[in-house]
């Protein structure tokens, strides 16, 4: 190591509607230095994920803001540059909820060592990481699809709506994915078999989507809300399953109205959850273990969009907002020392 | 008996929005005769209850919709009139779902033996019948509230809300009732023994809500829906539980649109279910004994409107879309030979 400083991107202010180029800034700042039982980790991928324009707010929630002025963080791998603790040496990768920066020192607490040899390191902030728990928890606790059922997933090209429909089709159900072009279409049913898909950017959503889901909807995986869940709703099923991850249509909404969903949940029975990862903390080694062995025999793949370079991370985060990833979205800020 | 002819209640048309005089048609027909294992019931007591909205509409739901110009049914209370039931004698004072209507022939399994000596028989139509058994299940089984949690009730001095209450208070929580007068207040408060009651008609509710619920809100048993429900969703705990059992603010709507509330139940990992009380049929033998326990031990109370004459059930029934009754409404339509 030769630089003696380091770029980070702090929150420079909080959006009000779409984030912009001006919610982010660009410091320039020293390559921190660690102190006992910390490690200094050299940042090699970032994770941009929609959950994150949540904590540009300053709403009561909890996960707690980004704070104004300061590193944003998130899913990170890296390799470790300095150590101070027994646990780790230099050139280690691993994975943490780390700065968005060249560098981060954390306590060895804050970061897990991972195996390239078992996985490619990526799949950390992805499948094997918070996105694959997350698929996993939502739909197998509060969905939990029972063969021959019809589960349909919004946002189904995307990181973790590519999980789920993988996962419902192992446990027996009949699967329809809702994205928002040809290629996603494509790529959900040709490449992860999917039996439907459903283009919500067309005319004809609302009828492909009522021929698609013939027999009714009894799992509905969300991600987006907004008209497209509005669409879902009408098809339910006596004792329907929802389960709520994100609601991405709303998120750069100051205000988001929509009809009431209350009468029709009542005809129904139907149970709706939200949830975040965090929930499921106690039982992350089993689920983990369960989508590792479903990754190894083959009945799980993934797709991944890697941006280059650190001062790309805005504009990568900026474009979840628009749709344009398939699977996971990753920004590459460096290649490990060691290859 | 002497009469040949009696009154029936048909549905004349089915209403777009509120529905009025004009929805309803009183028929004379000649009273009905029985066949093998059929009984004649002679009316006592109808039941009035605003999920019979639902059924004046034509729509898919999983209790068929009245038939237009067929007699209205719902929960009554009758005497045997003659029986060609080995079960039934004449003078059995017995609960149905049954025509509105001054008699009805029914078979002998779809009516139910009441004895008037162990509570009055009215209550076979509210706290020990279908209102007392939708405030159970619909508390204990989605909302579950734990020892020293805050359970909000809306529809609060309603047949279900005055129940779904004090069941909550004998489960350790802090109650709050909403309801839409200071006699409806009053009543929750003193004589139930509510912890708060909060008026949704007052500018003020919103902050008289946030400042009774100063702890947040864990269980929400919703009978209204509608503006009161957004106030009580920004109230929400982590992990709270929402009963939907009713949204009579809806009811009359065609169209009802509001702020979303998938965002704010991710972020409280909340979880809500719509459910009818036919969900738990399989379980009403339990839960009819303890809601008999719990009268006979003088826990729980009930209050009733009757209002008196066969002519005037459409006029009561529409009086339950302003909030006209406290507690349990019923129309008396006759009283029984034997006293």
């Amino acid at each position: 190591m030769t630089e003696k400083t380091q770029r980070e991107i702090h929150l420079a202010s909080r959006p009000k509607g779409l984030p912009t180029m001006e919610t982010f800034d660009f410091v320039e700042k020293p390559i921190p230095v660690i102190k006992n039982n910390e490690v200094l980790v050299r940042t090699l991928y970032v994770s941009v994920d929609p959950y994150m324009r949540g904590r540009m707010m300053d709403a009561k929630s909890y996960i707690p803001p980004f704070k104004l002025h300061e590193a944003i963080t998130g899913g990170v791998v890296g390799e470790i540059a300095a150590s101070n603790s027994e646990a780790f040496q230099a050139g280690d990768l691993v994975v943490g909820n780390l700065n968005w920066a060249e560098y981060t020192a954390v306590s060895e607490k804050d970061v897990r060592k991972i195996d390239p040899n078992i996985a490619p390191v990526t799949t950390h902030l992805g499948i094997l990481g918070m996105t694959g728990l997350t698929a996993y928890f939502g739909l197998l606790d509060i969905g939990r699809p029972q063969k021959g059922e019809t589960v349909v997933v919004s946002g189904a090209a995307g990181a973790v709506g590519s999980a789920v429909g993988q996962i419902a089709k192992m446990k027996g159900a009949s699967v329809i994915g809702i994205a928002g072009s040809q290629e996603k279409i494509n790529y959900l049913k040709n490449e992860l078999g999917f039996d439907e898909a459903v283009n919500y950017k067309l005319d004809s959503f609302e009828d492909d989507l009522k021929k698609a889901a013939a027999d009714g909807v009894d799992v509905y995986f969300d991600n987006v809300g907004g008209e497209v869940t509005d669409a879902v709703f009408t098809l339910l099923n006596k004792h329907a399953r929802i389960a709520l991850c994100g609601a991405i249509s709303s998120y750069n909404k100051e205000e988001d109205s929509g009809p009431r969903l209350q009468s029709q949940m009542i005809k129904t029975s139907a149970l709706m959850k939200g949830f975040t990862v965090g929930d499921y903390s106690a039982d992350f080694a089993k689920g983990a273990a369960d989508l590792g062995k479903w990754l190894a025999e083959g009945k799980l793949t993934y797709e991944e969009t890697i941006v280059e370079g650190f001062e790309n991370i805005p504009e990568a985060f900026l474009g979840l907002f628009e749709g344009k990833n398939l699977g996971k979205l990753l920004v590459k800020v460096a290649d490990p020392t060691k290859q």
